[in-house]
């Protein structure tokens, strides 16, 4: 068997992590996932939703857009359709979900950050990407925290990193590209933290119900996978970067 | 340990599936698991979306929404506040994929059963009795449709079933009320079908990351409940009714 | 003449009012006007639109929804529809109207009662049998406060009931049902209290312009059907009930 | 008892009815009921809603808008709110209903009429000068198409004008202006035809309910009152105007 | 060449200025610029946006709208349609920008003057015709103002006036009406102060690219025209007027 | 004098324009003016808007947005909102205006053009950098279609570019980055072609009115620039891309 993409079945597709991609942003970070590139910018603000105020307890939230011609064919823009799709929404809500994973809220103070990830070019594995660059631009704001003294302790819990595995002719292929992931029967996105637990597995049968077998190896692939991506990111982090 | 319910670990909560609840959706199922009351009416209309046209192939969708006061403090009503939520979106989309998942698509015909699940009272697991009721609503619903000869061959591809589980206390617990949600490190929702494969698997960690053991345990635990709810829609469908 | 319903001229449906039909509402009532049901579920909440902050005085407001599959048809959602109907809006301002006839707002104090009426089977006469249903509940939310001794006073003023009444085949009907309904020349809805006074009238030439005289017969035969109506609450609220 | 505006009980504000008031639409009148000035435009347009399609009838609606220093305090502009109110809806399907019963949709063809109805000036009353105005721009428009051929046999039906009266310390009134409305203790909207019937009765106990002996009172004041409304309308119609 | 409107190159169509046009705002204005009529409502409110908070600042603002028979075939109701054009956007964000540049914010005191611009009758100039009358009816509020003694001293900082000019057959002409601004290759808006300065100046090449020359010319055509209608602003604040 | 940017008077910022930036769209430009960047894509589609079908004519359409974090402190997301700004709404009806005077609309055939302009980090003179890096984008995207043989002629009318000049202390400034443009007294953005006429002049006194002198002195200046900004796009065309 051959993937569409030519790669290995647990081959990941080529990674780049730039930080400080945009000038305003706390956190700013370009990340690449071979031809999906999406920018994830995080923004430090001193207040909370509603249901936080008065608790010291501060929040991480995620937004979520394609810019419309980040797709093959032209994707409506939300803002002129004048609301986000079902999609874009379960899409932000994993991520900011995974982001609060990896922080101490209440170290956080009633701060917010609120990570925006913008889609230049959808290649698949969107929502991968943006929660493994989103790590990376939280990462940064909170530095920028510490260094201003906002915060005086590091409130972060743990790495996250997320990939897609899925199921293509009856192997387990990991990272699936656009072309991969509509002829694959079944699609896996995966979250993890640095100790190899899990944050979440968010598992569907696109085309046909699969075994437990093939959990165990999607398990597994998603598990060497985000080790690699982890790997990654504590490189870029060690890059030389003026917050 | 004992679970805030009292019931054992792998015990679902008492279970009643009740056909032709209301009179003029093809399909009508009140589904109940514990204090949970979901109404589940399946309708049959002869177009499909714009994107299907012409294709000769149907489509199964549904919708999600919470009465005001299914829950314990009013939830606001989606319709005056102008939009559903997020949420409500990402319910729907996950009860309307898993329902496609049992039905032929070419074999409807450019059909569409809406499928609306409309929760009359909330303790937990609404999503998963829906997709549990729901499917007996199409099952209503595809047999209207033969016997009033729109089809001639049963389109049903296999039967599917729905269950939470979670880790409480670090014991794995199965269909998890209100209570117990709001306690549960992770959460976990899955559906399968009748020969013991996965259509979905989304779980979440609330609380803490959760290890591979505890992943076996849980979808071991979801697989048995799974069994007892296909049961008792095989039964509830065995009732004489006047589709 | 007969009535396509079978009934006499002013002979009512079926009529059941179930108290309690939900856990969580502080007054629940499901009434069944024939196959018309509609749940009514009355919530107490301690704020007051802003109109009406620091003016000692309550207020009491209803809204009204079509579950989807209630009518014959398939009624699309409001909710994913993103507004309400007008008629919904009217029928809401109606029943929020009507309530607040009954009861003293400054004893209530600076409290909302809200109340959802919901309809899970619509065969006509929806907007009088939640008003008949809908005051129901809030006898049972007030006396929730007065047990809960959030108000000392009994605030209740009078009891209000609704029926409808039209003009079919040149004959003065009582309680139309859909059938009825649609093919009426008039369509008159009243609520009338428990003096045999007016509350609201609303009638509409829908076929046919109407006499003096038949306003006159339509107004006596409604106020024979309110008084068996309200006698239907007094029985039902003398029902032992764990508010 | 002298009411606030010292008119008698019975007696009406000073009526103006201006044809020809803009240039572009088919029927265009500004009707003034004492300070309370209404721009009600006609548009025939070649085209029915979806529902009527291909039924060979016509329709009539009517839009219905405060503008937003109308009022004596600034009422929110709906264009920028982004919804049109309860108020406004309800308004504006009882004008196009009422209109609806003066013309025969069949004689139409498959044309709608839309009456815009614009309040310049609202000082109480602006439902029942719209009609009342409304009714006028349906002649003018229907004229303009006997004229130009579109149809060839008149439609109309019968004329139709409409009133407010209500109980004001005791006393039926006629006519209130927004002094008289706000403080009386029922308030009833009606509209007659010019045989004497009724099109339509809604009467509300603002602040009291209200016996069978007012209504009577009450049907009997606004008939007198209707006749004389449709007497103006006839004058203003006899008036040479170049349609 | 000869205009289609038959007038001379720089003239301008019959301007009328109606103060006191309706009763309750602070500054009611009808203009009539030819057949083109706006109502021109300016509205005093103690409060400002809230970016203005704590300031020592006012603000004006300005909202238009198009009756929805103001135009030769109809304009869908903005507010039916549930939200305001781009066109709108833009021209009330011109009007009130034009407008603050005539009045000294600290001056107004924490206040908030609203122009609403309702446009009666549409005939090319809409924008011109408002800013020109929103002018007159701001003087008229701040006189109340100062009459009130909610201000001490006149906050007016200069006279604005507003005209189009535009290209039509090569030659520059002043004060479009709608045939001839349909037909125009370059249409210019231009607002002016009393000292012959400039506010703004919106010039598009409708057509076809304009010279330097052509910008030359429509500049000081329309400087003369601003100063004529400037005569005409201050001849209407000349008469005696009830504030 | 020297500006906040130290520039001379009339000199722009470094301005670099970088075809095919992203793979799918069929013209796709990153334009840099100075720290402002947009990126530009160009999507050709065979239809075009409702009001031109049926015309044998094309269209060209804009829009815009800002991503979250492009400002420095952070704007709300447009599709979170569920609206677009007037802002953007005006700057993409000008976006689409000047690139429509730059092509032969009736050569495009019914297909539309649209160029979606979003900006990744602004700092200033975003819609002049947006219509000059849209113009590039729609020559890349006429090309392709030249190549694909959509269209056999060449449509192209003119080059067109755009730039921002304004009144910082008395002085005409060229390009304004956000640190003079909020600061100048004046602002005024200009779009040419390529034989130095004028498309679009949009000039607005921010904080003091402007003389006929420095109109004069502002368009000379604009022209002078957008010379330059000409022969940066030819230079950019010129490079060997694979369109």
């Amino acid at each position: 068997m051959s993937r569409p993409s030519n790669r290995q079945p647990d081959e990941l597709r080529s990674i780049n992590i730039t930080r400080g991609y945009t000038r305003y942003a706390e956190g700013s970070v370009l990340i690449e996932f071979g031809n999906t590139r999406i920018l994830c910018n995080a923004t430090i603000e001193n207040r909370v939703p509603p249901f936080l105020r008065n608790s010291k307890r501060g929040w991480i939230t995620a937004e979520y857009g394609l810019l419309p011609r980040s797709t093959s064919e032209r994707t409506m823009r939300e803002a002129s359709r004048g609301k986000q799709t079902g999609r874009t929404l379960e899409i932000q809500r994993l991520i900011g979900r995974s982001l609060r994973t990896a922080v101490n809220m209440k170290m956080l103070g009633e701060r917010t950050i609120t990570v925006d990830c913008d889609v230049i070019q959808a290649d698949g594995g969107t929502r991968t990407a943006a929660i493994t660059g989103g790590y990376v631009a939280v990462v940064d704001a909170v530095n920028r925290m510490l260094k201003d003294e906002m915060i005086t302790e590091d409130p972060m819990l743990c790495a996250i990193a997320s990939v897609s595995v899925g199921i293509y002719k009856g192997i387990v292929i990991t990272d699936l590209d656009y072309a991969e992931d509509s002829q694959a029967d079944t699609d896996m996105n995966i979250v993890m933290d640095n100790s190899g637990r899990f944050i979440e597995i968010q598992g569907t049968a696109e085309k046909a119900p699969f075994s437990k077998e093939q959990v165990d190896t999607m398990l597994s692939q998603a598990g060497t996978a985000c080790q690699k991506l982890l790997e990654y990111q504590r490189q870029a982090l060690e890059q030389p970067h003026n917050t």
